[in-house]
């Protein structure tokens, strides 16, 4: 066997000496989705075996946050008074979702999502009945409701009635991610499921049609697993793969990605390999390691131009999403000295101009005459009686911007403000996860999940915290049952 | 051998009863890229057939206005008093290719363009020397040569010194795409290169990793073929594929496409089904049935919140590309009545409001207060003095539009105005055509060109008319050489 594997060339069984071991239900990576799909597939009954990478479990769940997006009516939602129904979060999520949304996933996802809940916290994942009304990332304590995304949007309004859906498992501050893979780990650790660290899956073993195991480097040999049920890739995208940012998702590629060290796209290759078909590829997740949250969102973004293109008050990634798609990816956050007084993260915030008017700030930062100013006016003269007629921003963050001087921080794509964090696309997989090749058909005994996989969330503009883990997780769930069967 | 085969599964040698016909190279799809490769490989000495799914051949460049893009100096542009040099056309063709552009491809396709010229003229095609300066999608009349692009864009201008680059073989008006393959099959009837049309590739046949033959419906029968060299897939893309266009590009989903019916993406899923990746599937070329040209692009372009977003003396693509991007997807061209005396294609252009004053007019089409008379007051007060800070639009198509009554033309996407005409994704290939997989490894014995690759021309932004068949052309001889070795 040569040292060159090619994770896109599957090999055959007569390729392998021995297998190393055998098992019914083969997952490739140990974070949210493979951890979930273990799970499941071991409660169906399957012999379970788990290759990890890394030596410590999380991937990139562990990474995160941990919120997980989930509704419908949870307890913790009722707890904290909210109402919310299944068919407010799929019409929200099915927005969020856009032109390339799953329409069965998604009815599926937001359908049994009051019974995921259930199952998460049956493996032992506490929630905390606690909310969190402010504008942050995360909750800054051990709260576990939030708003995630843009159910408050105007837009959104429109078709969903809003509901606040993040739902972090019981820690404090951002360690929500790290404690949903504690637990899960401990829950994997009550069953017979066995995991090997530091062991790298190179590329997947099929007999004809089948993908029957995978021939990995563990303890410095070549070994191959023999699944007799099913392979279940969970194995993250690929962000950290700079060759495939720049061929796939060449927008992303301009900026230092903070994924994942594992997120290679090693699975997707793989898959691709078998016979699976990618879709979504061109999308990704993109971070700005400070947004206007608090009293920031009261500022008012404007592109060179000198006009605005978002409400402030946006999530986030679609708030990146919007700056990054201005003429030559420049951007900039007006504020006033009544909101820039506020202390945390003002390190990253880079002020290029200041001026006592926005006469003079527009002239000095090089804005053409009577553009910015105009923004301003018409901005101001609106939120005096508490509107915004051009992007729907909430009252709460609205008001005129008078309390010179003014300031303009750059958001632009060298500003050094964007990370992009994980990729939107891969495998294009059923709702039970098997692996479809561009035909449709699936796979045999090929299953993915997570961000191997394109799932519930499908860009940047409608992100909302807790897509992802709440898509790997439920989704990783049904591919271990489907996989154990 | 089931009635039902897989585009997306090669069947094995032993699955064909008898080989229907033996080849070196066989082509399938005899569209430009089909028939350069044929000729070039004919001229390399190899036995070839063309199959084409088809009754005639022509495909999508008959279809289309046929202006090639070529420059860095040609007798045309030469004898038309322009000068280009390579090095300018490269800059240009990299600008537009933007961050997805295949660096390689670039500098061989602009190094190789006089080259490329020479050969077109040696297999009889014609071109006039007569330029045409007007802005139109064609040229009027038999001119060959005119500005396709966005060559004398501000940004552009920076990194190369224009020339217009369209090459229109000799032709009325749209004929020039027609008359291109009217004169390219000229060149391949006067060899023995055998034609076979009504003939529809299924699938491909591979022993082991490589690609030997093709699969084809022929005459109500399944025959096969047999290249003893190489396939070249020139199959076109898949814009008129509505599932794949949902799966891959779903912004192109809502426009109905004016496509060749054959781009099914037949050939891209049999590459894909042969261990062919695929990369820049989201992109597509979108025409505008009408678009500002003349003196319309003397209008004002602006958004449902009053701004302007693009120079309007740009490409029709460009344009495209920017209105489709504006918040829900709403746009309007200003005009004033000194613009809208211009005759052509008034038809399709829906005008929804008019007043006779900007104030008029952003009250009645419910613009906010203060928006829309505002960005017209800084266009009008810049145009003034031939200048236009915000989008640089040239000088000569700069003036105030000062004469009432104004009126509001409908560009959002369900006007009606917006046409895909084809995809600009598919298989990664390599400068010779060779089909890449997703590790990059040439697959042996297949080859791409033309829209079932992924070549120059990589988005709607950045498009000139001309790169499409100036890649299928260029590179559709590389592959057919490096089919024939």
């Amino acid at each position: 066997m040569s040292a060159e594997i090619d994770p896109c060339s599957p090999i055959g069984p007569e390729q392998i000496g021995e297998w190393f071991e055998y098992t019914d239900v083969l997952i490739v990576g140990y974070g949210g989705a493979g951890a979930c799909a273990a799970l499941e597939a071991h409660a169906c009954g399957a012999k379970v075996t788990v290759l990890e990478v890394s030596s410590g479990s999380g991937s990139t769940t562990s990474l995160s946050g941990g919120q997980i997006y989930l509704g419908g009516g949870t307890p913790i939602q009722t707890a904290c008074g909210f109402t919310d129904t299944p068919r407010d979060m799929e019409a929200y999520v099915r927005m969020a979702s856009g032109s390339s949304g799953d329409d069965e996933k998604i009815r599926l996802y937001c359908g049994d999502s009051l019974e995921h809940y259930a199952w998460l916290v049956n493996q032992g994942v506490e929630f905390n009945p606690e909310y969190y009304g402010g504008k942050h990332t995360n909750t800054p304590e051990y709260q576990s409701l939030a708003w995630s995304g843009n159910e408050k949007g105007y837009r959104e309004r429109l078709v969903a009635r809003p509901a606040p859906r993040a739902h972090k498992p019981r820690a404090f501050w951002e360690d929500g991610g790290a404690t949903l893979m504690a637990t899960l780990r401990k829950a994997v650790e009550a069953t017979s499921i066995t995991v090997h660290h530091e062991t790298r899956a190179l590329t997947l073993v099929k007999e004809g049609e089948r993908v029957i195991g995978v021939l990995c480097r563990h303890d410095g040999q070549l070994r191959a697993w023999r699944a007799r049920c099913g392979v279940v890739l969970c194995c993250g995208g690929f962000i950290m793969n700079k060759d495939m940012v720049r061929k796939y998702a060449p927008r992303l590629a301009d900026a230092t990605p903070i994924g994942n060290p594992a997120d290679t796209g090693s699975g997707i290759l793989m898959g691709i390999g078998a016979g699976g078909a990618v879709v979504n590829m061109n999308e990704g997740f993109i971070s700005v390691i400070w947004y206007p949250s608090g009293e920031f969102c009261k500022g008012v973004f404007v592109n060179q131009q000198g006009n605005r293109f978002v409400n402030e008050d946006c999530y986030h990634s679609r708030g990146a999403h919007h700056c990054l798609n201005q003429p030559e990816r420049k951007a900039y956050l007006v504020v006033d000295s009544a909101i820039y007084t506020e202390p945390p993260m003002y390190a990253a915030a880079k002020v290029i101009e200041v001026g006592e008017t926005f006469a003079e700030l527009e002239r000095d930062a090089g804005f053409a005459e009577g553009t910015l100013s105009a923004t301003m006016e018409t901005y101001n003269r609106f939120a005096a009686v508490g509107e915004d007629p051009l992007f729907h921003k909430s009252p709460e963050f609205l008001r005129p911007l008078d309390q010179p001087p003014y300031a303009l921080l750059d958001f632009s794509i060298d500003s050094g403000v964007y990370y992009p964090a994980f990729t939107l696309g891969g495998l294009d997989t059923s709702v039970d996860g098997q692996v479809l090749s561009a035909s449709g058909k699936a796979i045999p005994g090929l299953y993915a999940a997570g961000r191997t996989s394109a799932g519930i969330p499908r860009n940047a503009e409608g992100y909302a915290s807790g897509l992802s883990i709440g898509d790997a997780t439920y989704f990783g769930r049904r591919a271990g049952r489907a996989a154990a069967r």
